[in-house]
Protein backbone atom coordinates (compact mmCIF):
# COMPACT_ATOMS: atom_id res chain seq x y z
CA UNK A 1 0.00 0.00 0.00
CA UNK A 2 1.63 3.16 -1.26
CA UNK A 3 2.03 6.51 1.22
CA UNK A 4 -0.96 7.90 -1.01
CA UNK A 5 -3.47 5.06 -0.51
CA UNK A 6 -3.01 5.24 2.80
CA UNK A 7 -3.79 8.61 3.15
CA UNK A 8 -6.96 8.03 0.79
CA UNK A 9 -7.95 5.21 3.12
CA UNK A 10 -7.14 7.60 6.31
CA UNK A 11 -9.47 9.81 4.20
CA UNK A 12 -12.48 7.30 4.06
CA UNK A 13 -12.72 6.25 7.55
CA UNK A 14 -12.34 10.03 8.76
CA UNK A 15 -15.37 10.50 6.62
CA UNK A 16 -17.35 7.03 7.39
CA UNK A 17 -17.04 8.29 11.18
CA UNK A 18 -19.43 10.54 11.00
CA UNK A 19 -21.61 9.82 7.64
CA UNK A 20 -25.31 9.49 7.35
CA UNK A 21 -26.73 6.42 5.87
CA UNK A 22 -27.23 8.15 2.60
CA UNK A 23 -23.62 9.25 2.86
CA UNK A 24 -22.27 5.57 2.74
CA UNK A 25 -24.40 4.35 0.12
CA UNK A 26 -23.40 6.67 -1.85
CA UNK A 27 -19.49 5.46 -1.21
CA UNK A 28 -18.10 3.40 -4.17
CA UNK A 29 -18.53 -0.25 -3.30
CA UNK A 30 -15.90 -3.08 -4.58
CA UNK A 31 -17.05 -6.48 -6.20
CA UNK A 32 -16.81 -9.92 -4.55
CA UNK A 33 -13.69 -9.41 -2.12
CA UNK A 34 -11.37 -12.49 -1.11
CA UNK A 35 -10.61 -10.78 1.80
CA UNK A 36 -10.27 -12.97 4.86
CA UNK A 37 -11.66 -11.82 8.46
CA UNK A 38 -9.79 -13.00 11.42
CA UNK A 39 -11.60 -11.48 15.07
CA UNK A 40 -9.58 -12.06 18.39
CA UNK A 41 -11.54 -12.01 21.84
CA UNK A 42 -10.54 -12.55 25.01
CA UNK A 43 -10.94 -10.83 28.77
CA UNK A 44 -9.10 -7.30 29.38
CA UNK A 45 -5.40 -8.00 30.18
CA UNK A 46 -5.55 -11.67 28.69
CA UNK A 47 -2.54 -10.42 26.12
CA UNK A 48 -4.59 -9.89 22.83
CA UNK A 49 -2.86 -6.40 21.38
CA UNK A 50 0.56 -8.54 21.33
CA UNK A 51 -0.28 -11.23 19.97
CA UNK A 52 -1.59 -9.69 17.31
CA UNK A 53 1.69 -7.14 16.97
CA UNK A 54 3.18 -10.58 16.77
CA UNK A 55 0.91 -12.53 14.49
CA UNK A 56 0.51 -9.53 12.00
CA UNK A 57 3.60 -9.56 10.92
CA UNK A 58 3.80 -13.65 10.44
CA UNK A 59 0.31 -13.26 8.28
CA UNK A 60 2.31 -11.25 5.43
CA UNK A 61 3.13 -14.32 3.84
CA UNK A 62 1.37 -13.96 0.64
CA UNK A 63 0.56 -10.76 -1.99
CA UNK A 64 -1.93 -9.06 -0.36
CA UNK A 65 -1.91 -6.14 2.72
CA UNK A 66 -2.98 -6.59 6.52
CA UNK A 67 -5.44 -4.22 8.28
CA UNK A 68 -5.68 -4.42 12.12
CA UNK A 69 -8.75 -3.07 13.61
CA UNK A 70 -8.70 -2.22 17.56
CA UNK A 71 -12.07 -1.57 18.87
CA UNK A 72 -11.86 -0.28 22.30
CA UNK A 73 -14.95 -0.05 24.31
CA UNK A 74 -16.08 3.37 25.34
CA UNK A 75 -17.91 4.40 28.45
CA UNK A 76 -21.61 5.88 27.72
CA UNK A 77 -20.87 8.42 30.07
CA UNK A 78 -17.79 9.71 30.08
CA UNK A 79 -17.47 8.72 26.14
CA UNK A 80 -13.87 8.38 26.02
CA UNK A 81 -11.93 5.82 25.06
CA UNK A 82 -10.53 3.91 28.32
CA UNK A 83 -8.19 1.65 27.11
CA UNK A 84 -6.83 3.28 24.26
CA UNK A 85 -3.54 2.92 26.77
CA UNK A 86 -2.90 -0.74 26.13
CA UNK A 87 -2.58 -0.35 22.56
CA UNK A 88 1.22 -1.05 21.61
CA UNK A 89 1.28 -1.76 18.04
CA UNK A 90 3.97 1.09 17.77
CA UNK A 91 6.43 -1.20 15.87
CA UNK A 92 4.12 -2.12 12.94
CA UNK A 93 2.89 1.33 11.81
CA UNK A 94 6.02 1.58 9.62
CA UNK A 95 5.36 -1.41 8.17
CA UNK A 96 4.40 -0.60 4.66
CA UNK A 97 1.86 -3.24 4.04
CA UNK A 98 -0.07 -3.43 7.31
CA UNK A 99 -2.58 -0.23 8.44
CA UNK A 100 -3.59 0.10 11.93
CA UNK A 101 -6.80 1.82 12.97
CA UNK A 102 -8.56 1.89 16.11
CA UNK A 103 -12.04 2.32 16.75
CA UNK A 104 -14.32 3.74 19.59
CA UNK A 105 -17.70 0.99 20.20
CA UNK A 106 -19.46 4.71 20.35
CA UNK A 107 -23.31 4.09 21.46
CA UNK A 108 -23.34 0.32 19.92
CA UNK A 109 -25.29 -2.26 22.37
CA UNK A 110 -23.39 -4.87 21.13
CA UNK A 111 -20.01 -3.26 22.03
CA UNK A 112 -18.74 -3.40 19.01
CA UNK A 113 -18.97 -0.42 16.69
CA UNK A 114 -22.29 0.02 14.85
CA UNK A 115 -20.52 1.65 11.60
CA UNK A 116 -18.14 -1.99 11.55
CA UNK A 117 -20.14 -3.52 8.31
CA UNK A 118 -19.12 0.14 6.54
CA UNK A 119 -15.55 0.11 7.85
CA UNK A 120 -14.80 -3.53 6.85
CA UNK A 121 -16.80 -2.90 3.11
CA UNK A 122 -14.44 -0.01 2.78
CA UNK A 123 -11.18 -2.14 3.63
CA UNK A 124 -12.43 -4.68 1.06
CA UNK A 125 -12.55 -2.09 -1.94
CA UNK A 126 -9.28 -1.06 -1.07
CA UNK A 127 -8.25 -4.16 -1.21
CA UNK A 128 -6.52 -5.64 1.84
CA UNK A 129 -6.44 -9.66 1.80
CA UNK A 130 -6.86 -10.07 5.62
CA UNK A 131 -8.59 -7.92 8.28
CA UNK A 132 -7.33 -8.93 11.90
CA UNK A 133 -9.90 -7.40 14.23
CA UNK A 134 -9.29 -7.22 18.06
CA UNK A 135 -12.54 -6.73 20.54
CA UNK A 136 -12.01 -6.35 24.49
CA UNK A 137 -14.33 -8.80 26.83
CA UNK A 138 -15.72 -12.37 26.45
CA UNK A 139 -19.45 -11.52 27.34
CA UNK A 140 -21.68 -10.06 24.32
CA UNK A 141 -18.89 -8.93 22.22
CA UNK A 142 -18.02 -12.14 21.43
CA UNK A 143 -21.32 -13.19 19.78
CA UNK A 144 -21.33 -10.16 17.52
CA UNK A 145 -17.85 -10.73 16.58
CA UNK A 146 -18.31 -14.20 16.02
CA UNK A 147 -21.26 -13.14 13.38
CA UNK A 148 -18.40 -10.66 11.08
CA UNK A 149 -15.58 -13.24 10.83
CA UNK A 150 -14.15 -16.44 9.38
CA UNK A 151 -12.12 -17.21 11.98
CA UNK A 152 -12.32 -16.64 15.62
CA UNK A 153 -9.15 -16.84 18.12
CA UNK A 154 -10.65 -16.40 22.25
CA UNK A 155 -7.32 -15.51 23.84
CA UNK A 156 -7.04 -16.67 27.78
CA UNK A 157 -4.00 -16.34 30.19
CA UNK A 158 -3.26 -18.89 33.01
CA UNK A 159 -4.82 -18.00 36.28
CA UNK A 160 -7.95 -17.30 33.96
CA UNK A 161 -9.80 -20.67 35.64
CA UNK A 162 -12.34 -18.35 37.10
CA UNK A 163 -12.50 -16.21 33.56
CA UNK A 164 -13.60 -19.43 31.90
CA UNK A 165 -16.57 -20.81 34.57
CA UNK A 166 -18.10 -16.94 33.56
CA UNK A 167 -17.65 -17.62 30.01
CA UNK A 168 -19.69 -21.07 30.30
CA UNK A 169 -22.55 -19.33 28.39
CA UNK A 170 -21.27 -20.42 25.43
CA UNK A 171 -18.50 -17.90 24.90
CA UNK A 172 -15.61 -21.06 24.72
CA UNK A 173 -18.08 -22.82 22.17
CA UNK A 174 -17.65 -19.93 19.59
CA UNK A 175 -13.79 -19.93 19.23
CA UNK A 176 -12.01 -21.84 16.22
CA UNK A 177 -8.71 -21.77 17.87
CA UNK A 178 -7.97 -20.81 21.73
CA UNK A 179 -4.91 -19.23 22.00
CA UNK A 180 -2.99 -19.53 25.55
CA UNK A 181 -1.05 -16.18 26.07
CA UNK A 182 1.56 -15.89 28.17
CA UNK A 183 1.95 -20.00 28.37
CA UNK A 184 4.84 -19.57 30.75
CA UNK A 185 3.29 -18.55 33.64
CA UNK A 186 2.03 -20.82 36.36
CA UNK A 187 -1.72 -22.21 35.04
CA UNK A 188 -1.11 -23.26 31.64
CA UNK A 189 -1.51 -27.00 32.12
CA UNK A 190 -4.60 -26.45 33.96
CA UNK A 191 -6.33 -24.11 31.50
CA UNK A 192 -5.36 -26.68 28.61
CA UNK A 193 -6.93 -29.55 30.38
CA UNK A 194 -9.67 -27.19 30.98
CA UNK A 195 -10.07 -26.19 27.54
CA UNK A 196 -9.79 -29.65 26.50
CA UNK A 197 -12.79 -30.38 28.28
CA UNK A 198 -14.90 -28.08 26.69
CA UNK A 199 -13.58 -29.00 23.30
CA UNK A 200 -14.64 -32.46 24.10
CA UNK A 201 -18.30 -31.81 24.83
CA UNK A 202 -18.77 -29.03 21.71
CA UNK A 203 -16.96 -32.06 19.56
CA UNK A 204 -20.20 -34.27 20.69
CA UNK A 205 -21.94 -31.45 19.15
CA UNK A 206 -20.91 -32.31 16.16
CA UNK A 207 -19.48 -28.87 14.50
CA UNK A 208 -17.18 -30.35 12.65
CA UNK A 209 -14.14 -28.57 13.17
CA UNK A 210 -11.83 -29.12 16.64
CA UNK A 211 -10.54 -26.28 17.59
CA UNK A 212 -6.92 -26.41 18.38
CA UNK A 213 -5.30 -25.27 21.67
CA UNK A 214 -2.28 -22.86 20.77
CA UNK A 215 0.28 -22.01 23.26
CA UNK A 216 2.25 -19.27 22.94
CA UNK A 217 4.62 -17.21 25.12
CA UNK A 218 6.73 -14.13 24.52
CA UNK A 219 10.25 -14.43 23.17
CA UNK A 220 9.39 -17.61 21.31
CA UNK A 221 8.42 -17.33 17.42
CA UNK A 222 7.40 -21.23 16.81
CA UNK A 223 3.90 -20.45 18.57
CA UNK A 224 3.14 -17.60 15.50
CA UNK A 225 3.95 -20.19 13.27
CA UNK A 226 1.79 -22.97 14.45
CA UNK A 227 -0.89 -20.33 14.94
CA UNK A 228 -0.75 -18.46 11.27
CA UNK A 229 -0.46 -22.38 10.02
CA UNK A 230 -3.77 -23.22 11.95
CA UNK A 231 -5.62 -20.01 11.31
CA UNK A 232 -4.66 -21.13 7.40
CA UNK A 233 -5.69 -24.79 8.10
CA UNK A 234 -9.54 -23.10 9.19
CA UNK A 235 -9.63 -20.94 6.80
CA UNK A 236 -8.99 -23.91 4.18
CA UNK A 237 -11.99 -26.03 5.97
CA UNK A 238 -14.49 -23.12 5.80
CA UNK A 239 -14.11 -22.74 2.04
CA UNK A 240 -14.75 -26.39 1.60
CA UNK A 241 -17.69 -26.45 4.17
CA UNK A 242 -19.23 -23.56 2.08
CA UNK A 243 -18.98 -21.18 5.74
CA UNK A 244 -16.45 -19.07 3.24
CA UNK A 245 -19.68 -18.26 1.07
CA UNK A 246 -22.47 -18.76 3.82
CA UNK A 247 -20.91 -16.14 5.46
CA UNK A 248 -20.05 -13.45 2.61
CA UNK A 249 -23.89 -13.87 1.81
CA UNK A 250 -24.84 -13.41 5.92
CA UNK A 251 -22.25 -10.48 6.03
CA UNK A 252 -24.07 -8.14 3.19
CA UNK A 253 -27.33 -8.66 5.13
CA UNK A 254 -26.13 -7.80 8.37
CA UNK A 255 -24.72 -4.50 6.28
CA UNK A 256 -28.06 -3.85 4.85
CA UNK A 257 -29.84 -4.39 8.36
CA UNK A 258 -26.83 -2.05 10.09
CA UNK A 259 -27.65 0.86 7.84
CA UNK A 260 -31.33 0.68 7.84
CA UNK A 261 -31.14 0.61 11.55
CA UNK A 262 -29.18 3.71 11.61
CA UNK A 263 -31.79 4.52 9.29
CA UNK A 264 -34.59 4.71 11.72
CA UNK A 265 -32.54 6.17 14.20
CA UNK A 266 -32.30 8.95 11.77
CA UNK A 267 -35.64 9.28 11.07
CA UNK A 268 -36.50 9.18 14.83
CA UNK A 269 -33.86 11.54 15.87
CA UNK A 270 -35.59 13.92 13.22
CA UNK A 271 -39.25 13.71 14.38
CA UNK A 272 -40.17 16.40 16.22
CA UNK A 273 -41.48 15.70 20.30
CA UNK A 274 -44.97 15.01 20.11
CA UNK A 275 -44.69 12.69 16.93
CA UNK A 276 -43.27 10.34 19.38
CA UNK A 277 -46.25 10.27 21.28
CA UNK A 278 -48.83 8.88 18.79
CA UNK A 279 -49.69 5.41 19.32
CA UNK A 280 -46.94 2.82 17.98
CA UNK A 281 -48.87 1.10 14.94
CA UNK A 282 -49.18 5.24 14.07
CA UNK A 283 -45.64 5.94 14.57
CA UNK A 284 -44.42 2.56 13.17
CA UNK A 285 -45.96 3.91 9.64
CA UNK A 286 -44.85 7.42 10.00
CA UNK A 287 -41.46 6.04 9.77
CA UNK A 288 -41.99 3.73 6.80
CA UNK A 289 -42.99 7.12 5.05
CA UNK A 290 -39.53 8.43 5.89
CA UNK A 291 -37.66 5.76 5.26
CA UNK A 292 -38.61 5.44 1.59
CA UNK A 293 -39.18 8.91 1.08
CA UNK A 294 -36.21 8.99 -2.08
CA UNK A 295 -35.63 12.58 -1.65
CA UNK A 296 -33.94 11.47 1.50
CA UNK A 297 -31.89 8.57 0.40
CA UNK B 1 -55.50 -9.38 39.18
CA UNK B 2 -58.79 -12.27 38.26
CA UNK B 3 -57.61 -15.84 36.72
CA UNK B 4 -59.52 -15.08 33.95
CA UNK B 5 -57.08 -11.56 33.31
CA UNK B 6 -53.95 -13.66 34.41
CA UNK B 7 -55.11 -16.40 31.73
CA UNK B 8 -55.45 -13.99 28.76
CA UNK B 9 -52.22 -12.25 29.68
CA UNK B 10 -50.83 -15.68 30.00
CA UNK B 11 -51.94 -16.27 26.72
CA UNK B 12 -51.43 -12.63 25.26
CA UNK B 13 -47.76 -13.01 26.19
CA UNK B 14 -47.53 -16.74 24.49
CA UNK B 15 -48.81 -15.16 21.40
CA UNK B 16 -45.88 -12.39 21.30
CA UNK B 17 -43.21 -14.97 21.88
CA UNK B 18 -43.39 -16.14 18.36
CA UNK B 19 -45.30 -13.02 16.51
CA UNK B 20 -44.33 -11.40 13.67
CA UNK B 21 -43.99 -7.38 13.39
CA UNK B 22 -47.52 -7.12 11.67
CA UNK B 23 -49.12 -9.08 14.22
CA UNK B 24 -47.75 -7.16 17.24
CA UNK B 25 -48.91 -3.88 15.40
CA UNK B 26 -52.57 -5.44 15.23
CA UNK B 27 -52.45 -5.87 18.96
CA UNK B 28 -54.16 -3.62 20.80
CA UNK B 29 -52.68 -0.92 22.53
CA UNK B 30 -53.21 0.94 25.58
CA UNK B 31 -52.58 4.43 25.86
CA UNK B 32 -50.55 6.50 28.40
CA UNK B 33 -49.44 4.60 31.23
CA UNK B 34 -48.80 5.47 34.16
CA UNK B 35 -46.73 2.14 34.68
CA UNK B 36 -43.19 2.09 36.92
CA UNK B 37 -40.57 0.13 35.14
CA UNK B 38 -37.57 -0.66 37.67
CA UNK B 39 -34.59 -3.21 36.40
CA UNK B 40 -32.27 -5.12 38.91
CA UNK B 41 -29.35 -6.10 37.59
CA UNK B 42 -25.95 -7.42 38.95
CA UNK B 43 -23.06 -10.56 38.54
CA UNK B 44 -24.79 -13.88 38.62
CA UNK B 45 -25.12 -15.24 42.03
CA UNK B 46 -25.13 -11.59 44.04
CA UNK B 47 -28.95 -12.29 45.13
CA UNK B 48 -30.96 -11.06 42.97
CA UNK B 49 -33.91 -13.67 42.42
CA UNK B 50 -34.14 -13.98 46.58
CA UNK B 51 -34.10 -9.80 46.47
CA UNK B 52 -36.75 -9.51 44.17
CA UNK B 53 -38.88 -12.53 46.19
CA UNK B 54 -38.53 -10.47 49.11
CA UNK B 55 -39.33 -6.61 47.59
CA UNK B 56 -42.04 -7.66 45.44
CA UNK B 57 -44.40 -7.93 48.76
CA UNK B 58 -43.07 -4.54 49.77
CA UNK B 59 -44.11 -2.69 46.75
CA UNK B 60 -47.71 -4.49 46.71
CA UNK B 61 -48.16 -0.95 49.04
CA UNK B 62 -50.61 1.34 46.39
CA UNK B 63 -53.52 -0.20 44.52
CA UNK B 64 -52.19 -1.71 41.43
CA UNK B 65 -50.81 -5.05 40.44
CA UNK B 66 -46.96 -6.26 39.97
CA UNK B 67 -45.50 -7.74 37.26
CA UNK B 68 -41.94 -9.58 37.74
CA UNK B 69 -39.90 -10.42 34.26
CA UNK B 70 -36.69 -12.92 34.87
CA UNK B 71 -34.79 -12.41 31.86
CA UNK B 72 -32.56 -15.61 31.41
CA UNK B 73 -29.31 -15.82 29.28
CA UNK B 74 -29.17 -18.41 26.66
CA UNK B 75 -26.78 -19.85 24.73
CA UNK B 76 -26.93 -19.64 21.24
CA UNK B 77 -25.69 -22.50 20.68
CA UNK B 78 -27.84 -24.94 23.10
CA UNK B 79 -30.70 -22.52 22.59
CA UNK B 80 -31.79 -23.56 26.36
CA UNK B 81 -31.86 -21.30 29.11
CA UNK B 82 -29.41 -22.07 31.80
CA UNK B 83 -30.36 -20.47 34.42
CA UNK B 84 -33.62 -21.29 35.56
CA UNK B 85 -32.82 -23.28 37.79
CA UNK B 86 -31.82 -20.29 39.80
CA UNK B 87 -35.54 -19.03 40.26
CA UNK B 88 -36.89 -19.71 43.57
CA UNK B 89 -39.79 -17.10 43.51
CA UNK B 90 -42.06 -20.22 43.90
CA UNK B 91 -43.90 -18.32 46.96
CA UNK B 92 -44.94 -15.68 45.08
CA UNK B 93 -47.09 -17.08 42.63
CA UNK B 94 -50.34 -17.26 44.39
CA UNK B 95 -49.88 -13.98 45.12
CA UNK B 96 -53.03 -12.71 43.30
CA UNK B 97 -51.70 -9.68 42.90
CA UNK B 98 -48.38 -10.50 41.22
CA UNK B 99 -47.35 -12.08 38.12
CA UNK B 100 -44.00 -13.95 37.26
CA UNK B 101 -42.58 -14.48 33.92
CA UNK B 102 -39.61 -15.76 32.89
CA UNK B 103 -38.09 -14.92 29.37
CA UNK B 104 -34.95 -16.41 27.67
CA UNK B 105 -33.14 -13.82 25.89
CA UNK B 106 -33.40 -15.50 22.68
CA UNK B 107 -31.20 -14.41 19.85
CA UNK B 108 -30.55 -10.33 20.88
CA UNK B 109 -27.68 -9.27 20.56
CA UNK B 110 -27.84 -6.97 24.03
CA UNK B 111 -28.79 -9.74 26.08
CA UNK B 112 -32.40 -8.93 26.82
CA UNK B 113 -35.46 -10.60 24.91
CA UNK B 114 -35.15 -8.66 21.33
CA UNK B 115 -39.98 -8.24 22.34
CA UNK B 116 -39.25 -7.34 24.95
CA UNK B 117 -40.60 -3.53 24.41
CA UNK B 118 -43.81 -5.55 23.18
CA UNK B 119 -44.08 -7.84 26.35
CA UNK B 120 -43.80 -4.51 28.34
CA UNK B 121 -46.50 -2.54 26.19
CA UNK B 122 -48.60 -6.02 26.84
CA UNK B 123 -48.20 -5.73 30.74
CA UNK B 124 -49.16 -1.77 30.31
CA UNK B 125 -52.11 -2.22 28.78
CA UNK B 126 -53.29 -4.77 31.35
CA UNK B 127 -53.03 -1.80 33.79
CA UNK B 128 -49.75 -3.02 35.96
CA UNK B 129 -48.60 0.00 38.25
CA UNK B 130 -44.94 -1.50 38.55
CA UNK B 131 -42.64 -4.12 36.63
CA UNK B 132 -39.66 -5.52 38.36
CA UNK B 133 -37.16 -6.85 35.50
CA UNK B 134 -34.26 -8.87 36.01
CA UNK B 135 -31.26 -9.30 34.01
CA UNK B 136 -28.09 -11.23 34.70
CA UNK B 137 -24.60 -9.73 34.41
CA UNK B 138 -23.30 -6.23 34.60
CA UNK B 139 -21.85 -5.92 30.86
CA UNK B 140 -23.53 -4.39 28.04
CA UNK B 141 -26.87 -5.68 29.32
CA UNK B 142 -26.66 -3.05 32.06
CA UNK B 143 -26.60 -0.66 29.46
CA UNK B 144 -29.44 -2.20 27.44
CA UNK B 145 -31.77 -2.34 30.57
CA UNK B 146 -30.75 0.70 31.70
CA UNK B 147 -32.83 2.72 29.33
CA UNK B 148 -35.66 0.58 29.37
CA UNK B 149 -36.17 1.04 33.29
CA UNK B 150 -36.98 4.28 35.07
CA UNK B 151 -35.22 2.83 38.08
CA UNK B 152 -32.03 0.52 38.09
CA UNK B 153 -31.10 -1.13 40.92
CA UNK B 154 -27.12 -2.50 40.39
CA UNK B 155 -27.75 -5.82 43.14
CA UNK B 156 -23.84 -6.84 44.34
CA UNK B 157 -22.60 -9.24 47.15
CA UNK B 158 -19.49 -8.99 49.37
CA UNK B 159 -16.28 -10.28 48.29
CA UNK B 160 -17.42 -9.07 44.83
CA UNK B 161 -14.54 -6.33 44.89
CA UNK B 162 -12.88 -8.01 41.95
CA UNK B 163 -16.31 -7.73 40.18
CA UNK B 164 -16.25 -4.04 40.83
CA UNK B 165 -13.15 -3.78 39.20
CA UNK B 166 -13.89 -5.57 35.81
CA UNK B 167 -17.25 -3.24 36.30
CA UNK B 168 -15.55 0.38 36.24
CA UNK B 169 -16.31 0.73 32.31
CA UNK B 170 -19.38 3.05 33.20
CA UNK B 171 -21.60 0.02 34.64
CA UNK B 172 -21.71 1.36 38.43
CA UNK B 173 -22.15 4.80 37.10
CA UNK B 174 -25.49 3.56 35.37
CA UNK B 175 -27.27 2.16 38.61
CA UNK B 176 -29.95 4.23 40.66
CA UNK B 177 -29.88 2.67 43.88
CA UNK B 178 -26.91 0.31 45.21
CA UNK B 179 -27.83 -2.84 47.24
CA UNK B 180 -25.63 -4.98 48.59
CA UNK B 181 -26.97 -8.85 49.14
CA UNK B 182 -25.79 -11.26 51.99
CA UNK B 183 -24.51 -8.04 53.91
CA UNK B 184 -23.73 -10.26 57.18
CA UNK B 185 -20.95 -11.55 55.10
CA UNK B 186 -17.63 -10.88 55.98
CA UNK B 187 -16.37 -7.69 53.24
CA UNK B 188 -19.63 -5.62 53.39
CA UNK B 189 -17.65 -2.34 54.94
CA UNK B 190 -15.02 -2.83 52.02
CA UNK B 191 -17.76 -2.84 49.17
CA UNK B 192 -19.61 0.44 50.91
CA UNK B 193 -16.33 2.15 50.75
CA UNK B 194 -15.89 1.02 46.78
CA UNK B 195 -19.35 2.07 45.97
CA UNK B 196 -18.81 5.07 48.22
CA UNK B 197 -15.61 6.21 46.24
CA UNK B 198 -17.42 5.26 42.85
CA UNK B 199 -20.28 7.69 43.85
CA UNK B 200 -18.24 10.45 45.17
CA UNK B 201 -16.57 10.53 41.51
CA UNK B 202 -19.90 10.07 40.07
CA UNK B 203 -21.34 13.34 41.99
CA UNK B 204 -18.48 15.32 40.54
CA UNK B 205 -19.91 14.67 36.81
CA UNK B 206 -22.69 16.29 38.41
CA UNK B 207 -25.82 13.70 37.37
CA UNK B 208 -27.97 15.22 39.92
CA UNK B 209 -28.96 12.28 41.89
CA UNK B 210 -26.77 10.62 45.07
CA UNK B 211 -26.93 6.99 44.73
CA UNK B 212 -28.20 5.37 48.19
CA UNK B 213 -26.60 2.48 49.25
CA UNK B 214 -29.13 -0.46 50.95
CA UNK B 215 -27.50 -3.26 52.67
CA UNK B 216 -29.85 -6.14 53.04
CA UNK B 217 -29.29 -9.31 54.70
CA UNK B 218 -31.18 -12.49 55.03
CA UNK B 219 -33.80 -12.80 57.63
CA UNK B 220 -34.58 -8.89 58.11
CA UNK B 221 -37.51 -6.96 56.75
CA UNK B 222 -35.69 -3.13 57.61
CA UNK B 223 -33.68 -3.23 54.63
CA UNK B 224 -36.52 -4.25 53.03
CA UNK B 225 -38.45 -1.30 53.34
CA UNK B 226 -35.73 0.61 53.25
CA UNK B 227 -34.85 -0.62 49.77
CA UNK B 228 -38.92 0.46 48.90
CA UNK B 229 -38.42 3.93 50.34
CA UNK B 230 -35.56 4.75 47.86
CA UNK B 231 -36.88 3.43 44.98
CA UNK B 232 -40.03 6.08 45.83
CA UNK B 233 -37.86 8.60 46.54
CA UNK B 234 -35.86 7.84 43.10
CA UNK B 235 -39.47 7.69 41.20
CA UNK B 236 -40.32 10.58 42.58
CA UNK B 237 -37.28 12.40 41.77
CA UNK B 238 -37.29 11.29 38.33
CA UNK B 239 -40.92 12.62 38.13
CA UNK B 240 -39.87 16.38 39.23
CA UNK B 241 -36.26 16.30 37.24
CA UNK B 242 -38.84 15.34 33.84
CA UNK B 243 -36.89 12.04 33.39
CA UNK B 244 -40.08 10.31 33.64
CA UNK B 245 -42.05 11.76 30.56
CA UNK B 246 -38.23 11.86 28.99
CA UNK B 247 -38.38 8.11 29.52
CA UNK B 248 -41.55 7.65 27.97
CA UNK B 249 -40.72 9.18 24.89
CA UNK B 250 -37.64 7.55 24.36
CA UNK B 251 -39.37 3.56 25.26
CA UNK B 252 -41.65 4.80 22.47
CA UNK B 253 -38.89 5.28 20.15
CA UNK B 254 -37.35 2.27 20.73
CA UNK B 255 -39.86 0.36 20.78
CA UNK B 256 -40.88 1.30 17.05
CA UNK B 257 -37.05 0.41 16.16
CA UNK B 258 -37.14 -2.87 17.59
CA UNK B 259 -40.29 -3.30 15.62
CA UNK B 260 -38.74 -1.90 12.42
CA UNK B 261 -35.52 -3.75 13.16
CA UNK B 262 -37.10 -6.91 13.05
CA UNK B 263 -39.64 -6.41 10.13
CA UNK B 264 -36.01 -5.80 8.01
CA UNK B 265 -34.93 -9.29 9.55
CA UNK B 266 -38.04 -10.51 8.51
CA UNK B 267 -37.56 -9.18 5.40
CA UNK B 268 -33.89 -10.09 4.48
CA UNK B 269 -34.93 -14.11 5.90
CA UNK B 270 -37.55 -14.35 3.02
CA UNK B 271 -35.54 -12.69 0.15
CA UNK B 272 -33.80 -15.68 -2.05
CA UNK B 273 -30.21 -16.32 -1.49
CA UNK B 274 -29.31 -14.86 -4.73
CA UNK B 275 -30.95 -11.25 -3.85
CA UNK B 276 -28.26 -10.80 -1.14
CA UNK B 277 -25.46 -11.08 -3.78
CA UNK B 278 -26.66 -7.56 -5.35
CA UNK B 279 -24.20 -4.45 -4.28
CA UNK B 280 -25.25 -3.00 -1.21
CA UNK B 281 -27.51 -0.16 -2.22
CA UNK B 282 -29.63 -2.01 -4.41
CA UNK B 283 -30.15 -4.25 -1.64
CA UNK B 284 -31.10 -1.48 0.45
CA UNK B 285 -33.61 -0.65 -1.59
CA UNK B 286 -35.16 -3.77 -2.76
CA UNK B 287 -35.55 -3.93 1.22
CA UNK B 288 -37.07 -1.00 1.74
CA UNK B 289 -39.66 -1.36 -0.71
CA UNK B 290 -40.89 -4.52 0.59
CA UNK B 291 -40.75 -3.27 3.82
CA UNK B 292 -43.15 -0.26 2.58
CA UNK B 293 -45.29 -2.89 0.54
CA UNK B 294 -48.75 -2.22 1.97
CA UNK B 295 -49.97 -5.71 1.46
CA UNK B 296 -47.13 -7.10 4.02
CA UNK B 297 -48.00 -4.91 6.71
Amino acid sequence: MTPDERRRLARVLSRLADASVSEVLRLPQSGDGHCRRIGVTGPPGAGKSTLISRLARRRLTGEGDLAILVIDPTSPISGGAILGDRIRMEELENEERIYIRSLASRESRDGLADNLPDILAALQSFGFSEVLIETVGAGQVAHAIRALVDTLLLVLHPGAGDQIQAMKSGILELADIYVIAKADQPGAKELVAELRSVRKERSVAGAGWRPPIVLSSHGEDESMQKLAAEIDRHQAWTTVSERWEDARVLWRAQHVESLLSRRVGEVLRALPRDALKQPIDELYRAVLRELADPGAM
